[in-house]
This record gives C-alpha cells, sequence and structure tokens, in this order.
C-alpha cells in the first residue's frame, strides 16, 4: 500500500480540438479499493479522438485521455485482493465487478457498478486522482492511461500473464478483443458462413480475423480506403469492395452485397460509427436469418433508421461492446489465446512512438495507413 | 382429380375501402400442383382490414382477400401427393416447400419458392383462377378464404387432425400461432422472465399466452383500450398500462416500463403495428440483454429509427413472421396442441357471423370489442 502521490508525465486535454499537453500531474494513492498501475505501452483509439473532438456530449476536460493501456501494479489501496503490486495488468472500461445485477446474469460484460462516475470523469467516490497546476484533472473511461501513472478501482484492472510483452498486448485492451469478441461472443459467426465488415479499422480486422477463426468461409470487406485491403486479407478477408469506386459509387452497397452473396450476408459488422452504413449493414443481410451486429459509436445524437419490413423478414440488428468479453474473466484469456499463437496481434501495430510523442499518433491515426500507433512510456 | 369449374359465393373486394360484395364467382379446376378447398371458417384480420383499405401499396384489386381460414380438399391438381379429397386443411399465407435455400436452412420458416407470384395476386404459373362477372379477381396471400372455395398451391396446404372443430382452428391460420410462435420459436421466452406486450389485438393475446407457457413470471399488457385487460388477464397478463391514461399521459412509454421492471423488459413485443410504439419498444428493454420482436406490419413507407446506442448496449431488435412456425409441419403440431388442451383458440372468438354478413365482421374488427370474427360457411 502507498500514500504517497506520485509525480510523473501525463498527456493533458486540456480542451477539446487542441494538441495534448505533456505535463507534470500529481497521480494521488489509490483509495480504497483502487489500484495505482505504471503503465508501459497505450495505443491510441477512434474513441480518444472522438472524445478529444469535442464531438462526444459526455466529454469532461481537462482530462486524461486513454483507453487502450497496459502496465505494472505500482500500489493498491486498502481492501484490494485480486492485485498486487509488481502484476502485469490490463485496464478495462468496461470493468468487472461479479456482483451487480448484469455480471450475475450470465447475458452481458456491461458491468453497471460504477458506470455512473466513470462517465463523470471521476472515481467511484466521486473525486478525481489527477492534478495538474493544481488544477483537478478528469479521468476517462475509467483507464486514463495517456499517462505515466493511473488509478483504476480495482474491478476495472485485468491481472495477465507476465510472459505477454506489455507493448503488444495493449491492444487486447480494446480494439482486437473488441473485434475478435464480437465476431465469437455477440454474433457468434458459424463455420461456412459469409461475413461482411465494414470499415477496415483494427476493430474491422480484428472482426476479420474472429469471422477467420469461426471458420466463415467468405468474407467480405468493405472500405473506401483501398490501401487496407493487403493488410485485410493478411486477416482472412476473401473478397474486397470500395462502394465509392468507379464501378460501384451510382449503386447501393447493400445492393451490390446482395448480389455477390446470393441473398445476403449471414452476419455483417458495423466497425465505422457511421449511421448510413450501419443501415446498409443490415439490409445487406439475408432474409430469413441474416444477422448485424453494430460495433462502431455514432455521433451523438444521430439515429438509424430502416424499414420494419426487414426486421420481420428475419433480420436482426444488435450491437456489441468490447466484443462481449467479461474485463477480467475474459481478457487475461485472450492474452494466454495470443501467447499461444491463437490470435494475432503485433500484426495491427503499424506505428511506434514514444509517449511524448502522443500528438504524432493522433496525426498518425488520422491518416489512411495507420492501424494501431502504440506510444512507448519511460521504463 | 377435378377439371370442372365450380361456382360458388365469394366477397369480391371490387375496389379498396369500400365494402365487399358477395357475389357468385367461378373457381378453376386446380392445376398442376394446386389443391382445391372447400372452406368452412374463417376468421378477419387486420391484414385484411390493411390490404382492403387501400394503404397496402402492394394489394391489387378486384381480389378475394382472406388468409385466416379452415376447409376440406375438394380436389387435386396433377402430382398432387401430400392430400387428399376429404383431408381437412390449413390454408398457408407462409407456404413450406421443403426444397428451397429458405426451407433448408434450418434457419427460417420464410419458404421463398412461390413468393413473387402470391405478391402479384396470381397463382404459381401467373395466372388467377377466379373469375367473377367475366372478370378476372386477384388471389391473396396465397389463401382467399373469403370464398367458399379457394385454390391454393399445394405447398399451401397444412394438413390437420380431422377431430379438430375446423371452426375453432382456422385461427391457427394466422392470429394465435403467429403470437404464440413469436414467443415461443422467435423471442424464445425463457423461464422467470419479464414480458411486455404492446397491444392486445388476437395476436397480443397470443404473445401473452405463449409467454405464459415459457414461463414468464411478469407479463406487462399495454393498451390504450382499458376493455381488453380482463381477457389479457385470462391469458396470463399481470401487469397493465395504459400510456394514455391521466397518470401516464405525460410520460414516455418505455420510461413507465423500465420503472415498472427495474431496468427493463427482458423481452418486448410489438402487436400493433406503429413505427413509434417499435421504437418504444425497443427502448423498454433492459440494458445489456432485452429483445424486441416486432410482429405488427407498418404502413407502406414508413420507418423505425432509434439511437444505435441502444443496440450496441446490448438490446436486440429482431422480427417474426408467423411466428417463425414453418406451415405444414408446426401448424398440425398447433392443431395437436389445442386438442390436447395445452393451447387456448376458442377464447379469442368474440364474434360469429355468417360468411354472407363479412362486412358486419369488418365492422366489428374495428370496433373495440372484437378480438377474433370467425365466419361459418354454409355446409
Amino acid at each position: 500500500m502507498s500514500n504517497q502521490p506520485i509525480k510523473c508525465k501525463a498527456a493533458v486535454a486540456w480542451e477539446p480540438n487542441k494538441p495534448l499537453s505533456i505535463e507534470e500531474v500529481e497521480v494521488a494513492a489509490p483509495k480504497k479499493g483502487e489500484v495505482r498501475v505504471r503503465i508501459i505501452a497505450s495505443a491510441l483509439c477512434h474513441t480518444d479522438v472522438y472524445t478529444w473532438s469535442g464531438k462526444d456530449q459526455e466529454g469532461k476536460f481537462p482530462c486524461i485521455l486513454g483507453h487502450e493501456g497496459s502496465g505494472i501494479v505500482e500500489s493498491v489501496g486498502e481492501g484490494v485482493t485480486s492485485v498486487e503490486i509488481g502484476d502485469h495488468v490490463i485496464p478495462l472500461y468496461t470493468p468487472e465487478c461479479k456482483e451487480c445485477k448484469f455480471c450475475t446474469s450470465g447475458k452481458t460484460n456491461l458491468c453497471q457498478k460504477i458506470r455512473v462516475t466513470q462517465g463523470q470523469g471521476v472515481m467511484p467516490d466521486g473525486t478525481t486522482r489527477f492534478t495538474c497546476k493544481g488544477q483537478e484533472v478528469f479521468h476517462f473511461m475509467g483507464t486514463s492511461v495517456f499517462s505515466e501513472y493511473t488509478v483504476c478501482a480495482e474491478i476495472s484492472i485485468a491481472k495477465i500473464n507476465v510472459d505477454a510483452p506489455l507493448d503488444k498486448v495493449c491492444l487486447l485492451g480494446c480494439g482486437v478483443t473488441t473485434g475478435v469478441g464480437a465476431a465469437l461472443n455477440t454474433a457468434k459467426v458459424t463455420k461456412g458462413s459469409n461475413v461482411v465488415v465494414f470499415g477496415l479499422g483494427a476493430v474491422g480486422l480484428a472482426v476479420i480475423q474472429g469471422s477467420q477463426l469461426a471458420g466463415a468461409t467468405r468474407i467480405i470487406a468493405v472500405d473506401i480506403n483501398e490501401k487496407k485491403y493487403k493488410l485485410a486479407a493478411d486477416f482472412g478477408a476473401t473478397d474486397f469492395v470500395n462502394p465509392l469506386s468507379e464501378e460501384n459509387k451510382d449503386k447501393k452497397i447493400q445492393d451490390i452485397i446482395v448480389g455477390m452473396t446470393d441473398g445476403g450476408a449471414d452476419y455483417s459488422f458495423e466497425c465505422i460509427g457511421n449511421v448510413e452504413t450501419m443501415r446498409a449493414a443490415l439490409e445487406c443481410c439475408h432474409k430469413g436469418w441474416g444477422e448485424c451486429t453494430i460495433i462502431g459509436v455514432a455521433e451523438g445524437g444521430k439515429e438509424i433508421s430502416t424499414r420494419p419490413f426487414q426486421l420481420v423478414t428475419g433480420r436482426v440488428w444488435r450491437g456489441s461492446a468490447f466484443g462481449g468479453v467479461k474485463g477480467r474473466s475474459g481478457v487475461p484469456e485472450y492474452v494466454n489465446k495470443y501467447l499461444r499463437g491463437e490470435i494475432k496481434v503485433d500484426e495491427y501495430i503499424t506505428h511506434n512512438f514514444n509517449f511524448e510523442q502522443i500528438n504524432d499518433a493522433f496525426t498518425a491515426l488520422k491518416g489512411g495507413d495507420c492501424i494501431r500507433a502504440v506510444m512507448h512510456y519511460k521504463q
């Protein structure tokens, strides 16, 4: 147990849409039921960029962003029993208390124990552990891994195999688990099926990986950036569609898919966050049984629409968050799958930066060549 | 086999929204793969009223409506092997060919073998079997049971137990099977769950019955017509909500349901056909696992909408047609369940008419006291 604050570097988002500022922050000691983690590596995800941009109406500033990271437990607060100093861990934006109605339902991974305070950018007791220049700084998604040290609730910490390289498995804190899990846990893709994936970012590629693991025989990758097709093929995609190509630009993407697949997709996945693509992803599904899973996060206030006939004739519209994976029980297992060579992680990493170069990672992710930019923290 | 036309009475809809006209029609002999049925009883369903009203843009006139009926095989066309003269049958608007991609998929009841011609109001060979006053009259939903004799494709005929009273089990041709099946086959309501049903017509009441059979412990019935609560209670409803009551009229129905159920419905069903209610039915579902099944048929062109966040946080939006029941294999089993006392049918019948009084049945169904009006044909 430690009751001393730590001074360290963190990337503070003082206000929306302005470069992050590397600042010296003070990270308070973990309180009861909390854990302080030294972050070793993190990756930038579009959700960080979304909140940073100011479009997320629930975003609170100043804050420390970052939810895809890994690290080592530095100290623990009173009553913490599930991890100890030196444990290798992945912070979880979807906690797992194993006690609430949601955790005990056996039907969902969406633990609600600390949802309200997490959404408010504070710890469960309503306060923040970050201070910078005398000002309180908000947490983000219960993780705030863009800091050399962060404090999380114990229920937001997954203890993982110490053999796993932390600068790789940080990706299992969000993107890879989200995509692979959506295919395996949420949609439950079946052997021999055809799958359509909209959007070839890390999550879309991970859905392709998960679908291949599940034995899908045809995996159609849809993206307007053709530079991503090579990587999609490496992950298992068999067909590629650019909705804006000369040949396709006057057609509806749902019609193209239905035509390619003798009636439509058995499973489709939306990994972009665009409500029009969400509609297309449903409507490209096969009558009678096609299931569309929405993973992308749409801008606040936007709505999805379709004719109800689409559902009455057998299509299903569902969604997936963190791949339906329960964080503390599931993430360690994903790490072990990676260590056994059963799932790819390294292949998503297209860029590496020192933590201080985090604004370069933002620039890279917004370009068309980056899948994941990993930031390495000083040891 | 018979190759003689039959002259008989039928209720012809010459044009939308005008009283049906009892006319002498000529019913041609069944062609290859067709069956001619003497109708014994039929019931009026809101889908008949919808097409009759002219709002169904695909409705073709003049036509003979009616899709919830029962009868006795009068003659069969060439090659018909699955039924013979004298068999008791229920005509099916959802056929079952047992050969098409849909029938063999094991995933849906939506046989597509004759979908196109059925939608066009003709038999699979593209012609009609009905003539009146020298004019061809269109079929409707492949059944057209508002005629003393009708012709259906063999794959649209379910042979049922000869012990079943035809003037009761006609209801298994649509409403009762649709509702009970939606609960048991589509949503797969689980023991101990809570269920919300929007709309207390025959389908909604049948969903209540199916949910009770499945072991739901709480069944909330929602309707603006409080006169239907008594019957809903008889079928198993435990709670009743009038969204327009003095107490409720300023609240959103989804908020009322969420408040009543500690977070929302495990299963909800929309049995009205109103796109706003379809939204409410989804949004009243429990975060993490609630599933909304749409059964009601919305007006052409209307769309359903919601925030995608509703799905990403674990709610599922699906639909059901004919309760997911395969007609020729499933309906005979529903008839047997009725004969064994396992499902109620008689209780839906609030009105009885002679076939010639069919316009009175329309008037009754549009009033607030009618669940099902059964029409009895001259023996």
